[in-house]
């Protein structure tokens, strides 16, 4: 129960950490290169007209929400995407259209029972219809 | 041309004020709530264990990112979700997962067909197979 209750906790924390990462263009434009593919701190920066530092201090914010990770190879500082992080994001705003496609639907099916029913004008017993004719 | 630059331009304010608006369990439950039904301001800052004042400076924040509207019906503000802003921020999140899912298929490509060679073997001509018969 009190592991439950930690785990939607290090979730929400998460979820969190994660928006508020994608919350910037440059950090976007990042997440966007590495998609492609891995690649050295230095290439990253290079094509933002902003310095090293900056361009680091994003990276770091990336680290810290799990969806930028790094790794040495020899004297260099590979980064990469974890994509897991991105999916928990993506599960839930899906969740949220889910919903709202739900009652859309939900509405159109009245919409056209209302329809029909119009259409269909209304009914007629035998009765009605011997007055109505002539 | 400019008025491209303007789009992308306000596309990108609407990504970072989305992202940012969900960076926060508050208001992601606010939304939540919201995804089922519309509702008064009241009802939806009722089950959260903060002042009403806290809560309506989150819808607030919410309201300014376009994902909550608000409308009068009678005394009553109500609010209401606009999914739009959601679905720019998921087509956002599903592109660079669709990149990462064609690097992983063609990892997997490659790993199949290594395995395949693998089983099969250095091909064996009839002359070394008749060497290795006996």
């Amino acid at each position: 129960m009190i592991e439950a209750r930690k785990e939607a906790g290090s979730r929400t924390a998460r979820l969190d950490a994660v928006f508020a990462a994608l919350a910037d263009p440059t950090r976007r434009a990042i997440i966007e290169r590495l998609s492609h593919s891995e690649a050295r701190v230095t290439e990253v920066a290079e094509p933002f007209p902003m310095s090293l530092n900056a361009v680091s201090k994003h990276i770091r914010v990336l680290e810290a929400s799990g969806v930028v990770e790094r790794h040495k190879k020899g004297r260099d500082h590979i980064l990469s995407i974890n994509t897991r992080s991105l999916d928990e994001a993506d599960v839930w705003i899906e969740r949220i259209r889910c919903y709202w496609e739900e009652r859309l639907n939900a509405m159109e099916r009245l919409l056209r029972e209302l329809k029909k029913d119009h259409k269909a004008g209304p009914k007629l017993t035998p009765k009605d219809r011997k007055h109505g004719s002539r």
